[in-house]
């Protein structure tokens, strides 16, 4: 059974910005630099400084006069609104050429993800590693979801097996999903899907790029 | 200089949901289905049929009453709105692991998008094929991108190159980036930037996830 654990929900527009606060934080902490304003935050990412300052305000942390804010504690803290402090086990199924992308990225480490098996349904694949990480067949992944209780997959095969794989990860246990493949995925209300595919970022650029013209 | 063609602008939630659409009435194609009602399409993908009403009514495409809209009609007038009726040509810049895994994604004709080189500063990659796409060297991409028209760019580089290098596709004539790193790209006002940043995918999911416990 799936309870809230808070009752604050951080909108979706406002967890979109946080990653780019969290980059910029740790750019300045590997500067050594100690304080940053709102405003620098704002200007750095073109953004509105209103906006910013409230985005900032829901980690209740307050800034000092003329300081600003302490860039360590304000990093803890939006590291920790994404639950990115803590390590978020997941089975990515689907070691195509995105799924392989994937489990070669080293940059999931400092989201506080880590991909800790792939699945696939090619004898070829399965029992090799990529980056480290096996390849095990697709038939055991409901069971290897509830034995290493794993609450996060990641869905990288093609769009006529998603569904079946996402019924199989909710089957093991899974309650959230990243959906890399181009359908609509059924799942019960208590399940978090969260879609990551490339063709709705690529339609808002090419529409918006056919409507400028160069003269 | 850039001018506007045409006067409406689809806003961005509507847009996102339009590749759905396209890959619900390219699976009806594939059945050889001649109608689709507005109905239908919202039960398959669990949206509001008000709202894909609203969203198709941007084609300017009356269905017939009883039977629903034409479905090939919908769908090239949908790929239209989005420019996927057109190839559009890019430079991909930073062959990497996930710029490998885009050059060997099939799925990006069917949004109308070629990538028709690629670039890198790796003496050991440059010369060499992903997936029969030549890897070149990233000095040319100013020359190269202004000889062959090029005005879309996918930068798949590290955080801390991609400035330089949506620098270098501006100058080269570009005008809209494709951005995967995570970087905030400072550009002139009539650029294009569009941010395909897993991170802010990830970061709405983590939060939901570590809202959710299991009991």
């Amino acid at each position: 059974m799936v309870l809230e654990k808070e009752t604050i929900t951080i909108p979706e527009p406002t967890l979109k910005r946080l990653p780019r606060y969290i980059d910029i934080l740790r750019n300045l902490t590997g500067k050594g630099e100690e304080y940053v304003s709102s405003s620098f935050i704002a200007s750095a990412l073109d953004l509105d400084p209103i906006q910013v300052r409230k985005d900032l305000s829901i980690t209740g942390i307050v800034g000092k006069p003329k300081l600003g804010f302490e860039v360590k504690e304000l990093l803890q803290s939006l590291l920790n609104a994404l639950n990115w402090n803590n390590k978020n086990e997941a089975f990515l199924v689907g070691a195509g050429s995105l799924g392989s992308a994937l489990l070669g990225y080293k940059g999931f480490k400092e989201y506080g993800l880590e991909i800790v098996a792939a699945f696939d349904n090619d004898p070829k694949k399965i029992g090799k590693r990529i980056d480290g990480i096996k390849i095990l067949p697709v038939g055991k992944l409901t069971e290897m979801a509830e034995r290493m209780h794993i609450h996060l997959g990641i869905i990288t095969a093609p769009a006529e097996a998603a569904q079946e794989i996402a019924d199989m990860l909710i089957e093991g246990g899974v309650i959230g999903i990243w959906n890399f493949a181009p359908v609509h995925l059924k799942v019960p209300a208590n399940i978090i899907v969260e879609n990551a595919q490339l063709s709705q970022s690529l339609a808002v650029l090419t529409h918006k790029l056919s409507k400028a013209s160069i003269i």
